[in-house]
């Protein structure tokens, strides 16, 4: 393994941190799916608020008492910030929510680790199905306690399977970028949140293409896939920081990144 | 529970010999699904091809054994016609192979039982979930071995969740439909198959709106969701046979259905 930039935080102790993690969101968040309607409407909170919010909250807790210096950034309470630190922890505690009310069991946790704003440790967690990916950015990445073997193989934009969670996300400019290149790729899915990026850490997918994404959609993503030997970036080959516009495309390999690029700044 | 339409076969042995069914489909896919695609090219069949044909061949096998004299309807072998009975199968051994090529577990099987063209039992199998189906028409649905409430609620379209696979399944005419129905309704999901009417018929989601589909993409939903209480049609309301147009529409209650019906129409 390559230089430790958590310093004094080894990468088994983060990993075993980041299991507690992951215990935690599940414990929290998996009786509000597929849970009895009729709580919401009593409580004027949909399961998926309390969910949202009790997991978050949970995971702020966890953090706070582990690393008092650090920084906070959640999806549903905002951003904490402690002067004295380099790190900030970014959660999204249920990505995919529009899928997780409606019964679908792809959403994940997604907690990023940030150094002076560039996520170096990421984790996802599709709670429902047992599966958590860890990633160590430029270094490796994990899915299921394995080291995910580095991409391999050249894929044209012709031949590319391509995730995108909605084609709704896209407007204007950006989305006549997109169906210029819909219509080069071999093949789109829908419906995917961060669970697609998953997916092409592991090779099954060739590239996700989306827009209008907040930090806490992708920050984690990116130490999982460039872990994996993928690329991410913006939509104009910049690295991803917590500054990012949310314009996001991940990709198996450096080539066909360049086609994506290409064909979406056209 | 009312008259049985299957005459001599009682629901219980239905329900025994399409577990039958279902533990075949898993034993025969599942190897496929995100295995290493290095395979794929030297045999020029790709996995989903592998699975698909495999899975189809061996559940003809299992119920020519048992209904010999049942004919019988498959994805990729076509339809084999016994002129001496009113019973037929219709199967796609593998629904949302989109998905199941990117490693999305979401993917089916679907096993529907007609008679005299129309469906009276259906089984959707959601393998990699171990999540199953079934239902008989107008009576009852099952959802992993227990009986499903009926739908209740009234949803207006305004507050409804709606599935779709893909918005690149409309065109023409049905893509102006789709496009008045998706500015009206609450929330859009797509990349469901059809999991998405599975979620519907237990009360997760309120409606599923679909073209282009074949026989053997929907008939086995048809028992499923009106065993569940729900409503599904074509877009002109009609009841869906072996030689419906692909067009479908689902819905939780006959209010929304009827509100559905009238945007697409409009």
């Amino acid at each position: 393994m390559s230089d430790n930039p958590l310093n004094n935080l080894s990468y088994d102790s983060l990993i075993t941190f980041a299991k507690t993690l992951s215990q935690c969101a599940r414990q929290t968040a998996l009786p509000y799916f597929r849970s009895n309607l009729t709580i919401e409407d009593k409580q004027d909170l949909s399961p998926v608020t309390l969910a949202d919010q009790n997991t978050e909250r949970a995971l702020i807790r966890l953090i706070k008492n582990t690393f008092p210096e650090h920084s906070i950034y959640g999806e549903e309470f905002g951003q904490e910030i402690q002067d004295k630190s380099e790190y900030t922890w970014v959660i999204d505690p249920i990505d995919g929510t529009r899928g997780f009310v409606m019964g679908i069991p792809l959403f994940t946790t997604l907690i990023a680790l940030l150094k002076n704003g560039e996520p170096i440790f990421g984790m996802m967690d599709a709670l429902a199905l047992n599966e958590r990916w860890f990633g160590f950015k430029d270094d490796l990445s994990i899915f299921n306690d394995n080291v995910i073997n580095k991409l391999q193989g050249y894929k044209s934009l012709q031949d590319a399977q391509i995730f995108t969670t909605t084609p709704k996300m896209f407007a204007g400019e950006s989305l006549l970028a997109y169906e210029r290149l819909s219509k080069q790729a071999k093949a789109l899915r829908f419906g995917c949140d961060a669970y697609g990026y998953g997916q092409l850490a592991l090779g099954h997918a060739d590239a996700v293409v989306e827009a209008d994404l907040k930090p806490y959609d992708f920050l984690a993503l990116v130490p999982i896939l460039k872990g994996a030997g993928a690329i991410i970036s913006d939509w104009h080959g910049k690295p991803l920081t917590i500054n990012s516009n949310g314009y996001v495309v991940a990709s198996r390999n450096a080539a066909l990144h360049a086609d994506i690029l290409a064909c979406l700044n056209e």
